[in-house]
């Protein structure tokens, strides 16, 4: 594909100085190579579809770096990313060494602030135009974010702090009626009215016609009287959760309507109290197969673009546990499912048609559904509340208080434990370990296995304990021995040196085993707490090398380590982790690599 | 003191049967007990008595524990307690194995879940409800929440999330005009406006002198046309962030008016809505210096009743923080201080008078305040957020993302960080170091005295690094050595056996060493990364002892550990911590001995 435009895009300003003609056309290209570069690397491709006018009507109004523009998750951040130099290195977009799928300051200037986790980006915005104004500095900050994220409390927190205080700070709602799927609670009514408000904005257009006929003053008194109206307008409308919270409300308006984005934007930038511009976009406009079902293309695998993705039912950890969770809920009817606006992700989308009323989607809010569990519990359900490792890093302090104070026996579904691939930084699971095992009560278990999974499950439902089931995305590596289930197993060979693992890696063991001599493995089911009888085993040991796939400071392993320090064992003991960075973009067998996980550094490190 | 009607009330059921004069006295009664234990025993003074009337109009409407109650934060159960069978040990509240100052499921059925740290009572009354609902049990559930509790982002999760559907679910809004201290932000503005309103309920007054003189269907109608006008009012009412959450909203009704606020809360137990009642209470009622000063009164050690407590400026970490925090910011304009509704807790009152441009108050919301504070730091400026250390696990996902991923050299002031003392298991500091150990990119300080809690202040203000500094409630213990300052500091007595510690137990050490023969003591000021240099001198000990005032699972002591079994230290190695419970009430010196950190545990272990 040609892109004649895009292509000559350097920065910004360049987008400042085309045509409405140009615009359109620009448009076009940019929905093309969105198009064309998720069907290869996959990403985000539906809601970066529905944010392009947005983010050009941003980047002709506002100046990044000088202004900060936030867009919340990042899920529609490439425009951005096209607009702000990065058209030729877009095509490395979610690969080692290249582009973000999210926004990353140390990517480019323009990046105002990582993104990644829901709800996050009033607060950083608003940070930002704080100091901006102590030390003042010029530009404002601009914080866009989802009705879906919209749902998360920490948006409202600082809504609340922002809304207090006279200011030109700004926040877009970006409001395509869902976040990943529909949209969840009271919240998405309440959009849905403003939404369906008598369009005020007719009167504009015959407005435009005549006042733009005459020369020169035409314009700026049409700009005056626009001003006018919408500080009119907004009064009018001043009931709603944004206005009561302080915010000049502007809007709804069009997100595929630039000019009269920019219109809206360039009030806001010139008003005295912050404003809050409520902006409906369609999410997966222009590609009609995400247009029609949003949904199944908000976060995608390269697919095939004259076909459409395909969404067969595939298997995988999430579904197995989905799966699972009908199982107990057609034996039990206590069993209820819990998610934070992740049905699909984590695979309770069948539970939650056979189970309607047992199965609870709070929104993007994982403070809440956490303590909401453990409600469930106390109430005395039998709740599990499936969620991704990185996201419930927002529950912690719930684990704590609100179930392990209290003993309530919660079941976390803990999905996309580990390394998650090219989501990279902001989405690997790879401190749910560590910051579960600081928690008094806890029970962790890592199924390697399919048939494991289930069974835990199934076991777990019927205990009175907290217990936390963790899994990785995609697929189990069949490539296994018989050893399976309980809460470890060893597979003997034998030998003087011991591999100790869990979860998925164990199959790089079984395979690096079979090229050392006599080296026996040690898989745990229940990672945390360890079984007595596995020190027991490994007091036998000349050399134990732990390889775990998590953070180093704070997992299983550092936990034995000391253990056997204690136990004053006299051997050689080595740690493979993660070892106190972060996990950039990369595809998970390559991951592994780098982090010495896969099958050969393991020959390499126990040769 | 004589309890003449208290001591008769041996539950709910007693408090259901009392007349008008009866309840007047009863609530005098309840004032007299918790003035004079408090005096005794500290606690929460001014939010307690607020809600006298309050929680005798709930207990006489529902009935625990049937109902499930649940007061969030805890700061208001007193009432509740001695209503519940409690009165006979009430002056045990706050000690050891006495009652505990908050809600606790395992002291009493009538406290439906554990409470302490503000805002999840939305969400687990929810949860609750669901589960009585699914499973056919009898009963609603109330969530009784503050106006400070109000402005944390949990509690709109849940707020969003329950008000989506039918249901009788009940939210008490227990409207004191203030948090801990004065309420921050929008939501303030918007609970006066609330306040102002006019006063619907005076034509009540006269429809019920005339109603109620006619015999048997004058109360019935009575009950009939005030039902009806609520349901009116609200209707009128619906333009509030409550209603447009889909609370039908009641009130606002005085919190010392029993007999209205019963009236409003069977409504909503009869309704086929969520409610939220909206009751202003002032907080201190009854105890004229409390409700002079009720930030005063908030939490608070033994007092005089006669003469009031005493606020004279005591120095203590807290102060000492604030003071530091002065020092730099009067010769650097780029210092910021952050606080989420602690201003006087974490010392900044000072500050927030001095530099009120460069002093926020973000309201009860860890999650915000964390990552506003990143956002300050991408701004350019230097800021520091003061918190608890059991509350910044609220934020525990924000460092890591917000602050740690960028890199943004944010300054995390841990205070209250070890044991706490009487407020018990929700509020120990015993976390942090094993929470923020798992994040890449974190240094922790751990200074033991004044002086170095100062100079790190100092330093940290000028480098470019994520830090925590970490110190306890109260005072620096004087008893200790000269050593002081860097990373780590060494009291050498020649022997083969250490004792490695950090934080305010060091003066434990230095009294036991004294006892103990040849004894060293390695200091650790900066306690993670630890410097290399105290591995190299480590292995020259027969035997190390690590004492840590920290939950051992993920602590410095198992990091040191592992740490060790990979350098194959062959000496012996123990580590004395907090093993896998929660810390109940105690004073810290008993607690201390409990665990194993006081000085007489450090000679046994080390004989």
């Amino acid at each position: 594909m040609e892109y004649n435009l895009l292509s000559k895009i350097s920065g910004p300003d360049d987008v400042k100085s085309l045509s409405g003609d140009e615009l359109t056309r620009l448009c076009d290209e940019i929905r093309d190579i969105i198009i064309d570069t998720v069907s290869k690397n996959g990403g985000h491709l539906a809601s970066n579809l529905g944010a392009v006018e947005l983010t050009v009507a941003l980047h002709r109004v506002f100046s990044t770096p000088e202004d900060a523009i936030i867009f919340d998750v990042g899920h529609q951040c490439y425009t951005h990313k096209l607009l702000t130099g990065r058209f030729d290195r877009f095509s490395t977009i979610r690969t080692k060494d290249g582009l973000s799928g999210f926004m990353r300051p140390d990517e480019s200037e323009h990046d105002a602030f990582v993104t990644g986790h829901s709800s996050n980006s009033i607060s950083a915005a608003y940070g930002i135009y704080k100091a901006k104004a102590l030390s003042g500095q010029k530009g404002t900050a601009v914080a866009v974010i989802g009705d879906g994220a919209m749902t998360g409390g920490m948006a409202y927190e600082a809504l609340n702090n922002a809304g207090a205080e006279n200011s030109n700070f700004i926040v877009v709602l970006n409001d395509n009626k869902m976040s990943i799927s529909h949209n969840v609670g009271a919240m998405s009514r309440i959009f849905s009215k403003l939404r369906s408000r008598p369009k005020y904005h007719s009167f504009k257009f015959a407005l435009n016609k005549i006042l733009f006929k005459i020369p020169l003053i035409g314009r700026p008194i049409y700009n005056f009287l626009l001003h006018i109206k919408e500080i009119i307008k907004g009064a009018v409308y001043r009931n709603n959760i944004f206005a009561s919270l302080g915010f000049n409300y502007l809007g709804p308006v069009s997100g595929h309507d630039i000019k009269h984005m920019e219109e809206l934007f360039k009030i806001a930038k010139n008003y005295n109290r912050p404003c809050l511009i409520h902006v409906v976009t369609t999410k997966g406009k222009g590609y009609p197969y995400a247009e029609n079902k949003p949904n199944n293309y908000h976060g995608v695998s390269p697919f095939d673009i004259v076909n459409g993705a395909d969404f067969e039912g595939k298997v995988d950890f999430s579904a197995v546990a989905g799966g699972a969770l009908c199982k107990i809920a057609e034996e039990n009817n206590k069993v209820c499912a819990v998610t934070a606006a992740m049905t699909s992700g984590t695979g309770l989308t069948e539970f939650s048609k056979k189970f309607g009323d047992r199965f609870f989607d709070v929104g993007i809010a994982e403070q809440h559904a956490v303590t909401f569990t453990a409600g469930l519990a106390k109430g005395g359900a039998v709740p599990f509340f499936a969620v991704y490792s990185s996201f419930l890093q927002r529950g912690y302090d719930q684990i704590i208080h609100d179930a392990a104070i209290a003993r309530l026996p919660i079941k976390l579904l803990v999905d996309r434990a580990g390394i998650v691939g090219e989501d990279g930084e902001s989405h690997q699971g790879i401190f749910d370990v560590a910051y579960l095992t600081t928690i008094p009560n806890v029970n962790i278990y890592s199924p390697c296995f399919y048939s494991e999974l289930e069974a835990l499950i199934e076991q777990t439902a019927q205990n009175n304990e907290l217990c936390a089931i963790r899994y990785p995305r995609g697929c189990e590596n069949k490539n296994f021995t018989d050893e399976t289930g309980g809460d470890y197993n060893l597979v003997s060979n034998g030998g003087k040196k011991a591999i100790v693992t869990y979860g998925r890696i164990f199959s790089n063991a079984v395979e690096a085993v079979k090229k050392l001599e006599k080296t026996d493995i040690i898989k745990l089911n229940k990672i945390f707490p360890i079984n007595e009888e596995v020190y027991g085993l490994l007091k036998n040991y000349d050399e134990i090398h732990f390889f775990e796939e998590g953070i180093k400071s704070g997992g299983i392993a550092e936990h034995m380590g000391s253990r056997l320090s204690e136990m004053q064992y006299k051997g050689k003991y080595t740690v493979h982790a993660i070892d106190g960075v972060f996990v950039p973009a990369d595809n998970v067998s390559s991951a592994l690599k780098t982090y010495g996980l896969d099958t050969q550094s393991m020959i390499d490190a126990l040769s």
